[in-house]
């Protein structure tokens, strides 16, 4: 297992979406009869049940309340962040329309700028309760140093979902200038779900996992805002990574009994990388990009990380998605456009149907082929005319 | 076989078109001496044999009636969409001239609308007449869910070969909502000989097999206008599919003595892509968007696949392929453009005599290899001037 | 040796030039003081030596009796082909410029015609001995169905060298209607030494080095003009090729104790194409539109495949090369342009004093790795300002 | 260990820094916590210390005085190239001018002229001298056939570092028309440090090693304005050439306990590049594209290679890298940019912490994969819009 890439030194070799294809079934099924459904474990209750597998990622152009509320509504779950525009500002609409106004030159500095303004904590709270009203299940984030303080506040306010979120956690962080979270005593002391990300890595997740979360978020870079991989050099494909925390977490299942789910997080922006993250062994998605796209979103067709704005050394950059559909077209269609950016919830039911799948454990089991060419063979025209798989 | 694309989890690797290249052989032969003749069986007669052994895809902007006729008499054959505006409209031309006008925002919506039309079951009789009084074969096809019906329709027409044929058809398909066709059923049942298709894979191919068709349809989702790959993240490349569906038809000739010839469907623009299929395995190949190009071609220039018009989750898109020259040029020449799209038979006949196969069998074991630069090796003017190479 | 393309079936993988690089050597030269003589053995007397291992490919873009004196006098040798222009039309001059005015949509049909007027045999004769008059080595070409005629009448006219021609040439070549040239009496009556290819393959190569030529060129469809690659699916990367025939001249040489040299011949541009093939195994290359850029060729600085004009199945493109210099300079600097294709001789021999060969034969050992990132590694900026190697 | 490319022949499989990722560490560190000093062994005192371990290339676009002694002052370390305008012209701020000025087509015919004016010796003198008087380390460069008498001339001056640099070094030149120079003699006579390179290789090295430099460069053609890879078709990815040569220097440290620290030189234009370099084993990083953005650099933000100006041969280009910030900003930060080039020890820092590496040698330990997919995962739209890692 490995490559050479110089004198006493091998490398794995590792795949990404693009690289992969899922093989038909030799059964199929009626797409209109799989089952998608995705549960987040609770403490000593039910697990939290959602209709489909499809999270929205806790960035400020893709959710805040409105949002969060309209994507529960339709069987998913959106996170808000609690350390973006939400919580600075009470009225965030016009921080907001200066990030779509600025031009290219000017909007890292705008960014940084933005996201000096401190956090109100009773925006926390207040955020948080705003979503309950609308009686709809409500899960926020923040990074480690955060989460003590900002998760007690949360599941005070009424929280559902708590998420501890950086580009890479680890239980064991060192530092002398601050107190690192203790991922075990959190997630032990929290009454509500425990979402812990993201992370790449068979031993980390087992690590992560005995911490006691209610779920894992997989990836370090995929994001189509985020330019860590350029910027630091680091992260693992989607696909490798996706494999190995499944491999994590059913070793973990089978020590334990305690089935602790993957979700996929960044680098899908169709239905077809949707598929290949669960067929890859992911439980759910997180999503991002698709969902900036939504009518919906208040980034109003941009979207940008949240570690964008970093006021030393910016990882992110503002890309310009579009305002394309509703969110209820995105995730059910029916696609007025051919790229594979709507119906994504089709796509799911549609390819589990022809991968022979009943349910997302079978769908996590499919075939998989390296097969880099999938994405030109016979697609000159549409490449060369920026239709359908040309867009993509 | 197979790399390791993570933890536990392995791939075989697998090939399109644009990865391989064909070996020049030890002995050469005059094209002019070449045996290309493409024989369909069928039951207590003798098979249907066509000079050449290139089919049309079922598709409403490369067959109609005409279209039929012309290319039954140049020695091949097409097959026309049952389920397509030519049994949706008496007088179709005026919903493919809309086709045809359509700007791209447009295009999605309209297709929906135009393929909501419900199908005329007189239509399906009088197509099959209008190509058999030309006195010529006619080829007709359904998906599996409508075969039993338009199949005994279009035999009692007068039709002789029925196709059926769906994204990814399988023997087993389980669905409470609808009844599943029984192919083996349906295979015994016809008189006329039944091409079964889409697939790939050894597995599913072997149990097509013992279901008696007369020849099955090798691709998932390589079409020029379909999206598949795109929005379900499935499908196999060419090469792979090919060859593992030839030495499925090659097991099951060794076992039942009964020589069921498989066609490679999709992929195929330029006549280089046609060789390849040859030399991996296929007997014959269907075309679709080559023949688009087509004066005779009732699309004017434009090409579309027959997933796109689907309500909720189209998976193709409109693509414009030009209207280059006649059909007896794109077949047999003189070639007028240097892209390899025009006189694909020459291409065939030239390729054999380069790498010394006297027939079709011959050419199917030609040396393949693994060669990704064959498309690029030299060829920086061709790239950049948008010429020859350049162009496809 | 071998990967698995799909089931029961495997392929060798191959390589092209973009695709290897030279590793520097333990030792270093200084180029001043390398050898690179290229001799072309005769029968029952001395070698024809070249001071430069470059020939000019038989093509109507780049050779006419002045261009061949020309390259003669500068050390290497140009090959005129006994069925271009030069020998169909007395002053080829106008036809030329026909080819040079046409516009892309005009080209091929242009061509088909031009190259229709019969080849006139007194001209044969006439060129051979306008390049003799001129004092220097005279050597033209015919495909192997006219070697027979055409390589008396031009050894009588006192050529010194002939090569026999094709896109794919073998011993055995299978046809009814003509007949096919017996290569090994063709070799054995001919006085001058004989050139034969192309070929690709060690037992193809074999097999025509005991048909006794003196020399073999090898490749298939690298030509920067030529389009029988897309065409025809046909070929094989000259890295591989020109390896597998290296190891098939010594091999023969083994068994023999003739030297039979091999001529890489197509797909380099640039000198570090040049010096790759000449690493892998080549005594000499030949080189097609590197020269057509000179001011001597005859093609105004566009270039033309010799199949292009084909009536049926054209296999070539017109291409626009530019005229960038003077042929010295393109062979011997000083380079005026950045992107190596002047100096050919100066790379070849900086080359080898980096790698610290002081001949071809040692060049022919040098160390190759597989390195494809070598054409971008840092080079963004000269891609995307079109300067350098992003030019090429 | 290879592959085979043809009939008897294996090639080594090499990779560059765009194929590689850095997998996150199972511990994580606050990377205001970490330790990237850099230093350079000095005979018989201390070595020389730098706080960060980053070199600037001695190229005329990018160091003059009053850059290296801003470097120097900032914990890095720019070399002189006395080679260059600084050397031959008393004020060569008009020739720079020149040179900015100049269009695509005179671009390499001026700078082969402004590179003839010869050296100036007591120039030589004069600049190091100049960088002395700020209270900062000067170190200058030449090619090894002046090193003995600039080397002396230099040292003499005050210069604390003197650099052997030319395309391609080894220990045993052959040359009958110069003398060589006595690498193992130079560096044991001079009493300042001696780097040396560039090179590629695991018995390069330790040959170069063993003549008793300082240090050593790593590297062939990588660099930004370099062509030498096109040209001469010669190097090594930095991936390998970094991981073979860091092997040379762990095995001549076991042997001898000398520690020669290793600096990959060239290709790496952002942070991840830089980072990259470091894992696969550098104790330090030379760089030169990036700089030449700074403010400060002399090329006012074009960048062109040392041997661009060769009189037959040029081996580079000039590309314009604009000018985009301060040398502290692309050093330090605040990056403005969001493409990765500013804020160099930001991202190797805030990488140490990602992979838990509390300093270089532990960096060096870093797990790497091969992962082509990394650079387009997910990032379409930053592509498309040019933004972020599409800038890159």
């Amino acid at each position: 297992m490995g490559m050479w890439i110089g004198r006493n030194r091998k490398a794995r070799v590792t795949y990404g979406f693009d690289e992969i294809a899922l093989v038909p079934g030799r059964v199929t099924i009626n797409p209109n009869e799989v089952d998608i459904a995705f549960r987040l474990p609770r403490k000593e209750t039910q697990p939290l049940e959602f209709k489909i597998p499809i999270l929205a990622s806790a960035m400020d152009g893709v959710v805040d309340v409105g949002f969060a509320v309209a994507m529960n509504k339709l069987g998913g779950l959106a996170v808000l962040n609690l350390e973006g525009v939400q919580t600075r500002y009470k009225n965030p609409q016009e921080v907001l329309q200066k990030v779509v106004d600025a031009s290219k030159s000017e909007i890292t500095a705008l960014l940084q700028r933005i996201y000096q303004e401190p956090i109100q904590q009773d925006l926390i709270a207040a955020r948080v309760r705003q979503i309950k009203d609308a009686g709809v299940i409500a899960a926020v984030s923040s990074i480690p140093q955060r989460a003590a303080e900002f998760g007690r506040i949360a599941q005070e306010a009424g929280a559902d979902v708590f998420v501890v979120q950086s580009t890479v956690s680890t239980v064991r962080h060192i530092s002398s200038e601050y107190k690192s979270l203790d991922l075990e005593k959190f997630c032990r002391e929290m009454r509500i779900p425990v979402i812990v990300g993201n992370t790449v890595g068979y031993d980390v997740t087992l690590e992560i996992m005995e911490c006691g979360p209610a779920a894992v978020l997989v990836g370090v870079g995929p994001g189509a805002a985020c330019t860590s991989r350029g910027v630091l050099g680091l992260g693992v494909p989607q696909v490798t990574a996706t494999v190995d925390c499944a491999a994590a977490r059913d070793a973990y299942f089978k020590k334990t009994s305690r089935y602790v789910p993957i979700v996929t997080d960044g680098g899908m922006s169709r239905g077809g990388d949707v598929c290949k993250a669960l067929a890859c062994g992911a439980d759910a998605v997180m999503v991002g990009s698709a969902f900036a796209k939504a009518h919906e979103a208040p980034g109003c067709g941009y979207h940008w990380g949240m570690a964008t704005p970093h006021a030393n050394l910016p990882r992110g950059t503002r890309i310009k998605v579009g305002s394309t559909g509703s969110l209820k077209q995105i995730l059910f269609g029916p696609a007025e456009v051919d790229d594979g950016s709507q119906n994504l919830v089709g796509a799911i039911t549609t390819c589990m149907g022809n991968v022979g799948a009943r349910n997302i454990p079978e769908f996590q089991q499919t075939e998989i082929i390296i097969a880099p060419s999938i994405r030109t063979e016979g697609k000159l025209f549409q490449t060369v005319q920026n239709v359908g798989m040309g867009t993509s």
